[in-house]
């Protein structure tokens, strides 16, 4: 079966045209299209790069529908996604809630998605905040870190969800049993962090995940675990800081490689090993983030997305809805927060019984 | 004249070996040591250095005080510094507000050195926090960032005052006459960031200086600012995060390496580009930070520090006590904060004008 996915076709820094020509190239491959936004922008994009393709559009499955309003970036989220009911972020989410579609993606302004996402598609009972986190890689593998950007100032039970939710990800993506849980800190040492950090060790410690600790960002990429914990401020810095060295460290190299003809000919004989890890660590063909904590595939492409990010997280969308991954991963968080729960429980009901054993005393 | 620097022994990961053969080696080039710690371990490693080194180290510039109390690197800071007055820490700080050193140096708690430098040595006017700074390469040069670690939660008056600190340390030692000012966040508009981090965005905007806005971490090497204004655990989390990548893409580039002679040759004939690259980007070979807002120069190294890193940071300390580095930076940021607080008067008065002449009307 052919899952349809609702994409708002007026978010992001290269909208319409980036996402049209997208939603353009998914649907040549297959894939049905929902678009929302203004019609007299998005039809003269889809009968140019059709003519391009010497083809007409209205053949392939895509469906638009015209809306009347724009979420801008800088808008205030809540407010927002109340009073403009007919943008094309609410109409596209909407149109997952009604049935029409099964997974929407937005590049728009990430707090407004959040908003729409947790409203319209409805949170997961536990889960205070709904969060994004993405796969970076490591040396033996990779690690899901969580949140990446949508929780700028996040609590300790925040944090706590954003542990059980990463638990439940990958244990249902990479089907590992009990996945090694950590938390980003300033140190690798117990009593490093944050004031929230450090609640947070606190509670992760005498939960039943899997926590192996502290972790510093210069050892994330070391296997010491499969999740890592952070607020979607830090992790947001963390993740495109990365991506600033990896940068960085390319135009180095081109700069030492001037210096040098030997340099500029070794360079030239180990240039498929660059291509090689480009494509390791290329976030600029890396697909959205999908929104944990809701009920219904939403995904959250970076604002910055061009045509290929924007049409890798289409592709990315349709294989979640066709692999029931929100479903799966709902059920698994739901039995992990039971544990929890029971957990909790058995802490309460020894502590009671330790105390009627002392009253008895 | 040469200045004497006061080293705490015991404090690090690598205390009292790496501490001690710093010291002996830093001793050997002619700068005086005062070492703090206990005498039964310090003098054998001396004894085993000097006797390696084919000399006695009794005619080096070496003068040993005897400490009874090491503050270990998990112990609540402020509390640890009041009961352990005679701590190697507390003893080294103290020697400098005595004037016995013109410097000093811990690699220990570095919560504890900034406790011990902020009541022993004294704060400044204007600074609630003294915080620690360093400059990290960028393509062109490099930005100064801070706080890098010993600030954790900071409020908005903190993060404005590393604002002013960097602007004066870069003005004092880059001769910058007016340093571009950032603020590290989530995303380059001005709408974006935590609460804090939106707070100061605004108290920066009205401020007397330079101050360009908001910078995301990707684009912290492209010379859009001379200083970036975050806190400590942010900072931190950044900072290793650069660290963590560099070791990960030498470990990419080895591991590509090894899958063809192609590569392989094409990568020795490009070694001295690579270690030229390291020499960029080595944090390790790299001395400690110097706490600023605080009377006299304190530096406070990396706890993994080895004898290199020490001994990079005795002969940083030197410098800065020859270069009255300390004494020009207190006296650029009272200027600075002079005029914020003039600016901040005229902004008074106006408005102050502006209320009698409504009530005239």
């Amino acid at each position: 079966m052919n899952h349809v996915i609702a994409v708002d076709a007026m978010g992001g820094d290269n909208a319409p045209r980036a996402i049209v020509h997208a939603s353009f190239n998914a649907a040549r491959n297959g894939i049905p299209i929902l678009l929302f936004g203004d019609i007299q922008l998005i039809e003269p994009l889809l009968d140019e790069f059709a003519l391009k393709a010497h083809m007409q559009w209205r053949n392939l499955p895509i469906t638009i529908t015209h809306t009347t309003q724009i979420i801008a970036m800088g808008q205030e989220p809540s407010r927002t996604v109340v009073t403009k009911k007919d943008s094309s972020l609410v109409r596209a989410v909407q149109a997952v809630a009604d049935g029409h579609a099964s997974a929407v993606i937005s590049a728009g302004n990430s707090g407004a998605a959040m908003v729409a996402g947790t409203f319209i598609l409805g949170r997961l009972p536990g889960i205070d905040r709904p969060a994004i986190g993405e796969f970076i890689p490591t040396k033996k593998g990779s690690i899901f870190c969580m949140d990446l950007g949508v929780n700028t100032d996040c609590r300790t039970e925040f944090l706590e969800q954003f542990a059980y939710m990463g638990h439940a990800y990958v244990k249902i993506v990479k089907n590992i049993t009990n996945p090694r849980i950590a938390l980003l800190s300033n140190g690798a040492e117990d009593y490093k962090g944050s004031m929230a950090v450090k609640q947070t060790f606190d509670v992760l410690k005498n939960s039943p995940l899997n926590f192996v600790g502290n972790l510093e960002s210069r050892d994330m990429f070391d296997d010491h675990a499969d999740v890592l914990v952070c607020d979607g401020f830090v992790g947001n810095v963390l993740l495109k800081g990365i991506q600033g060295t990896v940068r960085a460290m390319t135009f180095w190299i081109n700069e030492e490689r001037k210096k040098s003809w030997v340099y500029s000919l070794g360079l030239f004989l180990s240039k498929g090993l660059f291509k090689n890890l480009r494509n390791t660590i290329d976030y600029s063909r890396m697909h959205g983030a999908l929104l944990l904590g809701i009920n219904h595939p939403l995904i959250i492409a970076h604002g910055n997305s061009n045509e290929i990010s924007i049409e890798q997280s289409i592709i990315f969308a349709h294989q979640v809805a066709q692999q029931q991954l929100i479903t799966q991963f709902n059920s698994e968080l739901k039995k992990t927060l039971t544990t929890k729960q029971a957990a909790f429980e058995f802490v309460a009901a020894q502590k009671s019984t330790a105390m009627s054993d002392q009253a008895q005393l």
